[in-house]
């Protein structure tokens, strides 16, 4: 995405131009997460009221928030979700924080962007259950909806493109900004410990940033799990392999961010990591051929604990009664 | 509860004097919704987080806010719950608005107030499938949660008293004033249209009031339901009798709060009823003998639509993160 890097490489420029005066770190692989921009504030507001809609379920009780809760570091903290009829999921949900910043969406990277990754559980047999149908269905029998929608789009027109559209818009407003390792880069000296600032450095110095980098630390490139060694964990996805149909993309997973990674356990794309020390020891080993002691593990955890940004902060949303025209959830 | 009804007598007398020059309705049956008073705000916050936290279910994965939804009138708008493992609910899940105005807790008041409803669904098998014994465990393994119950109850105690008394407590602030229709009661003329002052008209003159009066329209005494023609729907349930043992007590409910009752549908114990309607036919017909009109029946459905009031407005709690010694979900 060569428009992309060229705004990032501006801005770090700037960045660094306009703090470098104040001792701001101006030359990291890692950059400080940016607020969300040109944001369409009608859209956010609508987009929100369907993130936290389980009406947009078969069974009327999942809601993106479900398994990407906001309050829980917008992830479910299972090794695999829950869906309708209490499906086990096949795959560990990633966080919705800062997703906006990912190269595409999902560990294979199968959708473009949020817009196309939203309609995917929606209508997923073992996540949300239900249709797109039934879905915009569902909301045009609501009038406080309806209306919402024509003011948001100017158009009568409700479907599911516009569904989507306005639950991407409120994800990019799910960015993290303001941890504090974001205040080191910008210049805070004492924003960090003597410790974190050590496990920064083993971070960089061991390679880990090689692909956690950039302003998500990761996602922004797909890696084959287990380079050195076998991943220790499930070997039956497909990972990257699922979209381009090619052998060699087999096991390739879209690399993490590490932003808030604090809140986001357990890790890996089948969850069986439940410790940001055990997910350490494993990339470590795995990934780059190292063997961390436990002094090293421990400031590696350390730094990666100041990823944590200032968490979404908004008023919940109350959601517009259904109609008695609306059909009824089907939950059992 | 003598103690609480002479508050209300007196807060009723202090409302009329008042507000009597400026037109206020003083010696309506139905009252108008009071904001909470005496709350300890720290508790209320750390309640907040709990009422939350799907970790105070065995899966991980149901928090009192799934039942209860804070988006959606504080129901979850399904005839019966889902619970642990999809378990199907044998009841309708009442909202937890203005429940702190109920004599009782659940349908059938079997527990005395919010406190002792709050540990309920913790430990129901097929609600929330924990027990007290881990949910405490899990709390206790949190460091942030072991400060802030310090903090709140400036004990080292940490026990499911402390965790039912902080739910509640937040549970305390879900009241919803200022409802179109208290503005009318309170001197607001034209809060209301003559479709609807004639619907309250039709409420009190029909003898709906009779149950359902006071500052929740309802919640304030057990009443056999099927008075003059038998209940349509589910038979089965054991009503007030399940706490009494008295037979005379069978298919005795608590009278549900009509405050934003158009955002609690579905309706009565079982979630028979899917609009407000049906309820209303319904309810005229087997516990008032009464046949009301199509006009009479959508007056009083437009009266019932003016008790929707300010729904809780609060900031999306954030969870403390599990530590690694937190026991582990399990979900499947």
């Amino acid at each position: 995405m060569p428009i992309r890097k060229t705004v990032a490489a501006i801005t770090l420029l700037c960045a660094g131009l306009a703090v470098s005066s104040a001792g701001a770190q101006t030359s990291e692989p890692i950059t400080p997460v940016r607020p969300p921009q040109k944001l369409n504030v009608g859209m956010v507001e609508l987009g929100k009221k369907l993130y936290f809609d389980p009406r947009l379920s078969k069974s009327g009780f999942i809601s993106c928030n479900s398994c990407h809760n906001l309050s829980m570091g917008g992830t479910d903290n299972l090794p695999t979700s829950i869906g309708d009829h209490w499906h086990q999921g096949p795959i560990n949900a990633p966080t919705v924080l800062n997703s906006s910043l990912n190269l595409a969406q999902f560990w294979d990277g199968r959708a473009a962007d949020l817009q196309a990754q939203a309609g995917g559980p929606i209508a997923n047999p073992g996540e949300m259950g239900f249709s797109h149908t039934l879905a915009v269905d569902m909301l045009r029998s609501i009038p406080a909806y309806v209306r919402e929608f024509k003011q948001v789009f100017g158009s009568d027109k409700l479907a599911i493109d516009q569904v989507t559209a306005a639950i991407a818009e409120f994800e990019k407003t799910l960015v993290t900004p303001n941890s504090r390792f974001d205040q080191w880069l910008l210049g805070k000296q004492d924003a960090l410990s003597g410790e974190e600032v050590a496990g920064y450095k083993l971070f960089k110095d061991s390679g880990c940033v090689g692909c956690h980098n950039g302003e998500a630390v990761g996602g922004n490139s797909f890696q084959k799990l287990g380079v050195v060694a076998p991943f220790p964990g499930d070997k039956q996805a497909a990972g990257r392999a699922a979209v381009t149909g090619k052998d060699a993309d087999r096991f390739n997973f879209k690399v993490p961010t590490l932003r808030n990674v604090e809140l986001t356990y357990p890790y890996f794309h089948d969850g069986s990591a439940n410790t940001l020390s055990e997910a350490v020891e494993t990339m470590g080993r795995i990934q780059l051929g190292k063997k961390f002691t436990g002094s090293e593990n421990a400031q590696i955890v350390a730094f990666l604990k100041t990823l944590t940004g200032d968490q979404p902060a908004f008023t919940v949303p109350t959601l517009p009664p259904s109609s008695d025209k609306t059909p009824r959830p089907k939950p059992f």
